[in-house]
């Protein structure tokens, strides 16, 4: 467990020059997310942080919003038997138990379950079943963002991955303060993972909803950041690249602030500007 | 259908001049995956070529190798329901039927079933999983690649991509002869789905598998990808960035060559570098 980085022999060509070297590689390994005991899901995942990216995955889902429904999280010890017959924890296995009274949800094996909406399969219906398993509205208490501030999460963010600069092969999500203070940090091969062990570890410290927060996260914004970033609370999703078009249409219909394209001082707001402090400099 | 950009309003700010624009995004919408009339997957994608994807998935599980054992591919007209109770083709759900006597698989909904291994949940299994599902070994006969060659395909795939150019955030997938010639591209917000549609185009064709190409993504190289390329006979697959652990294990286990960080001349080899023509300037 814990292991975040590999190492593996590689082939280097610089410069018409072939050398042999140990690399180092960022830890891809498949993790099994059961509810009472339930087959969930499986993401592939870099190891670390597991209870926190399960619970996390489960406020993205609607399942959980409060620490307290939350009875517990462990590694399935008896989940990986070996050829020979003997047990061993793969630590690839976690099992949630929500306390007594909390419904378990009827989610199928596939995270984006809108196959069952009544109005059938559509960018609309995504939106939908976010707009109506979201546990809170996006705040309007939030103070407006100087563009200073924002400017500068992109370099706080690269300053505070550790992994990356040995691997260049993970995705970081942070959370920040509304005055850029840098509050947490994930890496992980899958962008989706780093942001559900942020908002997994909000939950259990009884953070959420991260209203006060803005989430940071190194690619692009697709809808799936989008969709957890409104169900953890989250007012301000801002990315280092594009985001895509249903991302924009599900932060204009919740009213999340969507920034795209963060890089220094330059940038784009898709939607929820209100929270950005441009009027000033409007042409 | 075939919605590949969209447009939205943007908030701009430039050089501490704000102003506003329309601004063009890559589409995303979900696709649902079904098999012979049974939901089986949905995956969030650029729409467009939809019929390739879905083809190219079942490829990727392990499902079709042969275009003969493809009946047809639709889309489900009937599967979106209007509030009025009108019936709407979304164009987000496609129907493969297989051809009368291939086999169903008993396939979850979720896209890495490794949960019903016997030996538990973990990167071996993952491999083995690969291993027992390939239809072709990854093939020997290829003739190994100068690295000028390689060196080249990263300026071509990008000069081929269309839509990254208007909108920067698409992912790319293509397919390279072994004299570097490019015979096909793929985009997508899902580096997956991009793949995915090169594979299910090369299986409509009569083209698997493809023991005589090099597959180029535009990001990393995970596990998935490598499975991907594996299941379609792809003997290389290279990448603009970092592979993952797992996507190494599992092409230095499968003979699969996997070549990282293709930046120009650099470039790092982490399995099967008998393809690539390095030897003469080893040091």
């Amino acid at each position: 467990m814990g292991r975040v980085t590999e190492r593996r022999r590689v082939v280097r060509l610089r410069d018409g020059v072939v050398s042999e070297r140990p690399d180092t590689l960022v830890a891809e390994e498949p993790l099994e997310i059961r509810l009472n005991g339930k087959p969930l899901a499986v993401t592939m995942r870099t190891p670390g942080d597991d209870f926190a990216l399960a619970a996390g995955f489960l406020v993205s889902e609607g399942v959980l919003g409060r620490p307290e429904e939350l009875a517990n999280i462990v590694y399935c010890a008896g989940a990986t038997e070996q050829a020979d017959g003997t047990v061993r924890n793969s630590y690839n296995v976690v099992d949630v138990r929500l306390s007594p009274g909390v419904p378990v949800p009827d989610i199928t094996l596939e995270r984006n379950v809108y196959t069952t909406s009544s109005c059938g399969l559509c960018g609309k219906a995504s939106l939908d079943a976010v707009r109506t398993t979201a546990r809170w509205p996006v705040s309007g208490d939030f103070p407006p963002l100087e563009p200073e501030v924002l400017a500068a999460l992109p370099d706080r963010l690269r300053a505070a991955q550790r992994v990356f600069d040995r691997t260049g092969g993970l995705h970081a999500a942070a959370l920040f303060s509304p005055e850029g203070e840098l509050l947490d940090l994930r890496e992980d091969v899958g962008r989706h993972n780093a942001v559900d062990k942020l908002v997994g570890r909000a939950l259990t410290r009884g953070d959420l909803p991260l209203s006060r927060t803005v989430l940071l996260v190194s690619g692009r914004a697709s809808f799936e950041l989008a969709q957890k970033a409104v169900m953890a609370g989250v007012p301000v999703l801002a990315a280092v690249s594009a985001p895509s078009s249903l991302a924009v249409d599900l932060a204009a219909e919740t009213g999340l602030t969507l920034v795209g394209f963060l890089r220094g001082p330059s940038m784009n707001v898709y939607a929820g500007e209100h929270r950005v402090a441009l009027g000033v400099r409007r042409t």
